[in-house]
């Protein structure tokens, strides 16, 4: 009766600390959700920056982390940077709610793990739901990365993981089969297969409900190159119905919201290139999980410059991405692939669009067309559409008879795009050209995927759709003086200049015996 | 020749990404070193939120965060919030050198660490002085913590730290001997025992150059007590000048410098609470190390609600400071103390001072008195100073006789404070006050240090020097209906009030078969 009593009391004492604030949007990014408050009202408050605040607005709520200001908010007021704006949307001079947060239920189950516990699927699924709340800041979202890297996952807990994480998005019914899906642990310049497979694969009856990513620090994601053509931020149910009816389509993951708490987690990933492995395996089979696949193909490129570094590391990778999928009911093949040089010839949204549509026209870079009907063919096995060893001759003949290439051009209309005209020499690329010219002989030793990107991105790729470098020469060449061994694309004058500057100033070729000229003709 | 050239082509890059910028103060406090630039301008030179840049104005530079804005920073401007402001102390309308960091060497040293490798001191003293500059995110220091936490430090890395910390501060030399020191663990409410024990030791004709902490989420420290009479904040010159004179000062750490590293990497452990055992024990000893002490006593406090809350713990911390003082050459003498219950009556500056000044005029709470004649007397027997097993009754005598008080009063003179009417009583304490009392016979089971604490802040303690709590009862105590059990003091009406709606909801003292009464009289 007492104690019961004193749990009551101490409830109330966080109704003392609740403050109604005046919305004062505020023009300010930070990448996170912050939130802007009158330093003498927080300190009377017991709110110091760096703490966590709930905010509410009607029924939406965000956690925030706060920022003080002596003038910029006035007290009674409360300043929303952009993101916390964009999330809480709240009226623009209404009132929202604030009060410090609690200490989040995940931070003792971090702690295990740090700890050297393992981790319960319901222990893993509060933390993923707290990341969704911004409950956790970046610091103890880091605790648990390191901690994962460090102590490993269990098959176990990367099953948790990867369910916790589908539950946070969208539910997608597709209600067919056979459902495919494919992934690249990425790295590798123009490898744009995606674009090619899919619409093999549609041809072939199968159903592909592909959601792509844009570029980070690449020169053009898949959702970048497919832009080139049509939109590809269509709503989840449009994009049900579509595949329903023409059996594929191309989209942005990012607008459908699918697997939402993987891009929290990239964020916090990244700054230390942390990619603990269970968490990178949960990470991709939650978004094939998430559109219903039951078979997957896992393309694993391995070299220099790439994720995966070494042929052990990625044969060790490949057999946990096929257990794993196994316990989710996902039949994954995994090919490891030579992810040293380029694949295609164009690096840039519409270059290397241009190199999709070749292929499908039956024409196209050799490595591009190969790889990619490989990749199809090992799909239409799994799927069982035909016998082992018979798939990629059936996918090269859905090419060399139009059907791909037909299909293909109905994704693009079914998602809004005009398909009556297209091929691959109507794709817009930019108007401002350099030459980069051998001035010796020699042999091309390696064309660098990260130095390639960096150059095209320069030029103003992933935005400026037709910037982009076209290669010349392949690893191997033979180069005499003279001979052109990429042009760069540009939509400006000024970005092909700043391009130049970069191409002076990298080694994106190597040649032996050869010093390049990177005096501009 | 030609491999040279193309070293110098990279280098080259990075000064294509140089901006020069006006500088534009904000209004803006995040805790954290934070630049404000123009989203556009940001984008076209590949800086997104969360990348971090170097900011240069003449000979000065910081490292920063990049947010972004679309209208309150104009192209050719940059934002600067308060603490980059502060740190950088360009020309207001100046232009400042901006440019993104190259990878922090750190990272690697990181990463060897996540994978269990011993770092090196050399590595240790990079990975500081990049905290020092900045350039290392909370999420990478929140690594470095995790995989100290979880792989463990080992001596070398330990000594390691604590050189490389020792090394961001400016040097004290005291050229003096003994100089003494001491420290707690920290967590135990009114334990005031630093202001009581540095007068004994410098009447004991030692040198006790003391810094001390303020609150963080105590009611005070001994910073925030020791200025109710004087000063805190010192030049480290005049600090020096006075300890060689008078023995000793009473000094706010934070104002000086001495173990800059530390502070910041105690804002990172904090939020998960993660304290790794050598990081804990460098970023102590460290302080001690940067002042000189070749003597040193540490109380570390068992109990419910404190940092260390089982013996077994205690022992191995209290032996590996003793082993890690041997190669620094500080003495070390670790006592294991009562944690569980508040030292002292008032807890709050003005009324922990009174504490302080009651004890030294021969009066004051007994708990007090005889901890801190226990830990002076150890220092004593340990600087040589007396005999094994005199040194608490020479403390004591040394209080009794006055020569403590006079050496105490001698101390506020030194830092600019008035001791001529100096007594237990003179202190101001505030002048609202509120008395909660029994309403039932019982005995006093619990005297809650964080409910106490938080209880005296919630009435102003520690910015209000006079507010805070004052125990009328002790653990184990009987007491009878209508005694009084605690006095609630506040400057203001309101801030009394919330202060007594938070005696309402928690539970800071607990009775055996009693019901406390929250109501006002």
């Amino acid at each position: 009766m007492i104690k019961s009593d004193y749990k009551m009391a101490k409830e109330k004492v966080f109704a003392i600390k609740k403050l109604s604030l005046r919305v004062q949007p505020l023009d300010l990014m930070a990448g996170g959700i912050i939130v802007l408050m009158n330093a003498q009202e927080a300190h009377q408050n017991d709110i110091f920056t760096g703490y966590r605040v709930i905010v509410r607005a009607g029924k939406r709520q965000i956690t925030a982390m706060v920022d003080l200001t002596n003038d910029m908010v006035q007290p009674g007021h409360i300043g929303l940077f952009y993101e916390a704006f964009s999330e809480l949307k709240p009226d623009k001079n209404g009132f929202v709610e604030v009060e410090l947060t609690s200490r989040p239920e995940s931070i003792e189950y971090i702690k295990n793990k740090l700890d050297g516990k393992e981790n319960e699927p319901r222990q893993i699924s509060t933390i993923i739901n707290e990341v969704m709340q911004n409950r956790l800041s970046d610091g103890e979202m880091t605790a648990y990365m390191t901690a994962c890297y460090i102590r490993g996952m269990s098959d176990n807990e990367v099953v948790g993981l990867t369910d916790a994480i589908v539950k946070t998005g969208q539910k997608f019914e597709l209600k067919r089969s056979p459902i495919l899906d494919k992934h690249c642990i990425g790295g590798v310049a123009g490898n744009r297969t995606t674009m090619v497979i899919v619409p093999i694969m549609a041809a072939a009856g199968c159903y592909m409900p592909k959601t792509s990513s844009r570029a980070i620090t690449s020169a053009a994601g898949t959702a970048d190159t497919m832009e080139t053509l049509c939109p590809v931020t269509l709503p989840i149910d449009e994009m049900v119905a579509q595949v329903r009816k023409i059996g594929a389509c191309v989209v942005w993951g990012g607008a459908i919201n699918l697997a939402a708490a993987d891009d929290k987690m990239i964020k916090v990933r990244n700054p230390l290139s942390l990619d603990p492995k269970g968490v990178l395996l949960a990470s991709i089979l939650a978004k094939k999980k998430s559109v219903g696949a039951q078979y997957c193909i896992i393309d694993i490129p391995v070299g220099r410059g790439v994720k995966v570094q070494d042929v052990h590391e990625a044969r060790s990778l490949a057999k946990d991405f096929i257990n794993i999928g196994k316990r989710l009911d996902i039949k994954i093949e995994a090919i490891i692939t030579n992810g040293e040089n380029p694949i295609g010839r164009g690096i840039g949204p519409a270059l290397e669009c241009r190199d999709v549509l070749g292929v499908l026209e039956g024409d196209g870079p050799a490595d591009l067309r190969d790889k990619s009907c490989q990749m199809a063919g090992t799909l239409m096995e799994q799927a069982g559409k035909c016998r082992k060893g018979e798939g990629h001759a059936i996918a090269q003949k859905l090419i060399t008879n139009g059907k791909a290439l037909s299909k293909f051009k109905q994704i693009v209309e079914a998602q809004g795009g005009d398909a009556r005209k297209l091929n691959a020499r109507s794709v817009p690329i930019g108007s401002h050209k350099y030459s980069f010219k051998a001035v010796r002989a020699g042999r091309i030793s390696h064309l660098d995927n990260k130095m390639l990107s960096r150059l095209a991105r320069a030029a103003g790729a992933p935005s400026d759709k037709g910037a982009g470098v076209y290669l010349h020469c392949n690893h191997g060449d033979m180069v005499r003086p003279g001979e052109t061994l990429l042009d760069i694309y540009a939509e400006s004058e000024s970005k092909l200049d700043l391009a130049i500057k970069v191409l002076g100033s990298y080694e994106a070729i190597e040649m032996e015996k050869v010093v390049l000229d990177s005096l501009r003709e």
